[in-house]
C-alpha cells in the first residue's frame, strides 16, 4: 500500500520536476492531513451510557466498553469480565451498574 | 491550504488526461485514505481530568463525559445524571469526585 | 464510496479541463475530506484493559488512561494520580485495580 503511494508520489514528483515551483508535496500531505483531522475531530465524540441490573452482573450494550462500575450496598470492589460485564464482588449484591462508553460519530 | 491541494489535483488530472489507463484513482484514493488516516490517528487521544466537590454531586467540565465516580466514606454506590454529573448515593456524603474523559487532539 | 470518489474526480477533471474557471475545487476538497474522514472513523475504537496490584496503587500501562478504579475491602473512595495511577484511599487497602482505556485503531 505504501508502495503504491510511493509510486504515485514518484510519478507526481517527476511530473513536478518540470515545474518545481508548483509542486509542494510535503506541504500538500500535511495540509490534507490537517484538513481531514480537523473534520474527523469535529465528528468524533465519546459517547457513554449506563446499564444496570439486579444482582452482581451488568452488561454493557454491544459496541460499548465498561469504563467503571457502581455497586449496591456501597460496595466499591468490582471487576470487569470479558471486556463487557461489570461484576460487583460484595456478598448479597442487590444491584450492579456499568458505565459504558464508545467512540461515536456526530453527524 | 486548499490552493495547494488544488494544484496537486490539477497536476494529477492533467497527467491522467494524457494516459487514462495509468490513472489509478481507486488505488490512489485508498492509499491516500490510509496515509491520512494513519496520520490523523496519531493525533487523536483520550484525554481525562478529574472534578470533585463537597456533597454528593460532582460535574464534569463541558465537553467531558463521566466514565466513573469516586465517593467519600468509602461509598461505592453511584449513578450518573444527565451524562454530566456524578451522584454518590450514600447518606451524609462528604465528597464526590468524577473521572471525566473526552477525545482530544495531540498537536 | 471509493468508486464514487473516483467518478467524482474523473468528472471534476473533465469539467476542469473544459473550463478551468468553473472547477469546483472547494467541493472537491470537502468531498475528499468527508471520504477520508469516514474511512478514519470506521477504524477508530475505544480499547480498554485492566491493571491490578497489591496495596493501594495500580498503574495503567503506557498509553492508557484510567477511567475508573476498584478497591479491595469494598472501598469506593479513590483518586487518580498523574493521569496514570489509581489510588484507593481506605486504610489497609489489600488490592487496587485500574480500568484503563485508550483510543485504538481497528485494522
Amino acid at each position: 500500500m505504501k508502495m503504491r503511494v510511493a509510486v504515485l508520489l514518484a510519478v507526481i514528483a517527476m511530473f513536478c520536476a518540470a515545474d518545481a515551483q508548483k509542486c509542494p508535496l510535503d506541504g500538500l500531505m500535511s495540509s490534507l492531513t490537517e484538513s481531514v483531522a480537523s473534520a474527523v475531530l469535529q465528528k468524533v465524540t465519546l459517547s457513554c451510557t449506563d446499564a444496570s441490573a439486579r444482582g452482581s452482573l451488568a452488561n454493557c450494550p454491544a459496541g460499548y466498553k465498561p469504563t467503571g462500575c457502581s455497586c449496591g450496598n456501597a460496595c466499591g470492589s468490582w471487576d470487569i469480565r470479558n471486556d463487557q460485564t461489570c461484576h460487583c464482588q460484595c456478598a448479597n449484591q442487590d444491584w450492579t451498574a456499568a458505565r459504558c462508553c464508545k467512540i461515536a460519530v456526530n453527524y
